[in-house]
Parts: structure tokens; C-alpha cells; sequence
């Protein structure tokens, strides 16, 4: 049977997960972020923070190992996390009609369910500003990490789905939270749901 | 004064026209397309048809010139057309709160008015029933149709604004009009402004 999911894909530090939350308890309907992570972490018996990492990242390590073993039969962890992260989200899927944030699930869903899909994004100083308020400063300057982190879940999304991460053709509906705000994003998908 | 401007940048046959005319009546404020036309048409000496052509799609011959002549002092008919465009947008939105559908206006007007940047699309099979329905077949099949000009509008946004056509992080929305229709896009663009 064919579920109605919204696929949220953001862009790190653009609030997509605070949207994604507040639209699941807006739509009286589940909510998979962490419980992805929890699964696949019962699935390959990798740590829940090595997921976190691998699983939306693509690192200079998993890439490198990716072009010289890819011809081998073995896979690397990030291979094996990918493997796993199509499963659990074909199983969340299937139980019902449920908001799913990041992990290319807008990709991994596309032949089988009724998608919404949605990219969040916003300018680089709202987004500087939420991450900063989230998990405070660091030494690494901020526009760095906002740069580092886009960077590694585009190249991710590319080497996986490959589709361009954030071109607006792949998606329902592209937001910028920074402008709109999260309450108006929230409303905005609600009403297409 | 920073007036209140819709630009619309859309994909050939995703209906971004109607959706931006029926967008400036909802709003009442003016709808600009055919008019910016006829004012590079005066300005310039050049017939209608033939800024249409030129002022929205990079084509070959026009590319060859640009990377053969660009360093000359002269300017070739699509460098002027985009300079008298770029004045001509610039007249328009000082005017005051209006809509206007292509012509790289989201770039034009970045730095000076309050800006809603939309971009439209829908999928292949979507457009090809619009572009028939308006215009009717012709020898070149719908779908060299819809590339051809896609190709060309890309390439040309990208060349004058040094920006990727279609990149979400660009505009305020992007939406899939083939999954929402049209009425519904005009909705949504009409709460944001």
C-alpha cells in the first residue's frame, strides 16, 4: 500500500528538523529521526554517533575507501550504513503515513509511497545564528562549519542518489526558513499534506 | 524606496507565466512579461521576436561571440540586450510592487528591493501536455523541446548571473506546479508576500 510520507531534506543549521517535528505533531503522525539512527544501530552494531556521522556524510576517509575497494566484494562501513538506512526506511514507510528528516529518504521512497518532499535551506547567518544558539561556538569558525557540513552531506547525497543535492526540480516544495520562518514552513507543508 | 517585488523564474512549460499574471491580479499590483520586451525593443532598435530569442536563452552563435569577442570593447546583440534589460527591470521596480516572470530579475534586483523569489517546475510529462495544449506539436519532439530550451535558459542565467538555475538556496520557494497545480501555487505565494 502506497503511504503518504513527507521526505524532508535541509540543509545544516536551516531548522529542517524543528520543521519536520512540529508538522508530524501538526499532522497527528510519527516522527522518524533518531529511531533511524537507533535501528541501524541495532542493525550493523556500529555506535549511534558513528552513524550520526557516517550516515549523512560523506567523509574524505569513506570516499577515498569507496574508489579503491568499490570493485571489491567487501563494503565499507558507509556502504554497509547506506545499505541499512534503505531498509529501515522502507520498514518505517510501510507501516504508515509518517514524516522522515534527511537520509535521502526523498530518494530512497521515490517508486514506492505518495512522497512529499521538501528542502529546507536558509542564508548562511540565520542558519550561523541557530547553530550557534543550538550547540554554541567552537574553534572552528562557523562558516567553516556550515560549509564542511554542507559539503560532506551534498557529496553524500550525490555518491548515493545521483542527484544534485538542493536543485528544487527534485523537490515538492524548497523553503527558506531563514526568510519564511519555521512556523510559516510548518503551516505552508501542513496545508499540501 | 525598496518596493515589494515578486520575481518568477520558471521552467519552460510549468506554467510560471499564469501563475505569476494570476499572482498580480490576486495581489493587484502590475504584472510585467511582454511589457519588458517592448521597452528593450524601443531602447534597442531590435524586433520583439527577436529579444524574446535572445533575451532569455543563451543560444550557440551568441555563445561562440561572447568567448571570441568578449574582450573587445564592442558588445554583441545579447550583451546589449541584457544591459538595456537590466535598466529596464531596474525602471520597472522602482515603480513600485509588482510581479515579473523571468529574465534573471531575482538577480537583477537582489541588493536594492524587498524581494519574494519564486522558481517553478514540474516534470516532463506535466510540461509536454501544457506546451501542446498552448502552442501545439511541431516536428521536434516534446522532449527535445523541453531540453533544448531548459539547456538555454540555464546557460543563460548561469552566464549572466554566475548562479546555477534551479539551486533551491536561490529563492524564497520553489514549486512543483504539475503536483500542487496552479491555483494552489498562486495561493501559497500570495500568504508569503
Amino acid at each position: 500500500m502506497k503511504n503518504r510520507i513527507v521526505a524532508i531534506s535541509r540543509q545544516f543549521g536551516s531548522g529542517g528538523h524543528t520543521i519536520g517535528l512540529e508538522l508530524a505533531k501538526k499532522l497527528d503522525i510519527p516522527f522518524y529521526d533518531q529511531d533511524i539512527i537507533e535501528k541501524i544501530a541495532v542493525e550493523t552494531g556500529y555506535a549511534e554517533e558513528y552513524i550520526s556521522e557516517k550516515g549523512e556524510y560523506l567523509t574524505n576517509g569513506g570516499w577515498l575507501y569507496n574508489i579503491t575497494t568499490r570493485s571489491r566484494f567487501e563494503s565499507n562501513p558507509q556502504d554497509r550504513i547506506w545499505e541499512v538506512t534503505e531498509k529501515v526506511i522502507r520498514e518505517l514507510a510501510a507501516k504508515g503515513p509518517c514524516v522522515i528528516v534527511g537520509r535521502c529518504a526523498d530518494y530512497i521512497l521515490k517508486d514506492d509511497h505518495k512522497l512529499l518532499t521538501v528542502y529546507i535551506h536558509a542564508d548562511d547567518e540565520k542558519r550561523s545564528e541557530r547553530v550557534i544558539r543550538r550547540s554554541g561556538s567552537t574553534k572552528v569558525p562557523i562558516e567553516k562549519r556550515l560549509r564542511d557540513k554542507d559539503k560532506m552531506r551534498s557529496s553524500f547525497y550525490q555518491f548515493y542518489t545521483d542527484r544534485t543535492w538542493g536543485n528544487a526540480n527534485n523537490y515538492t516544495i524548497s523553503l527558506d526558513s531563514g526568510a519564511l520562518g519555521i512556523d510559516k514552513c510548518v503551516e505552508i507543508i501542513a496545508s499540501l499534506y
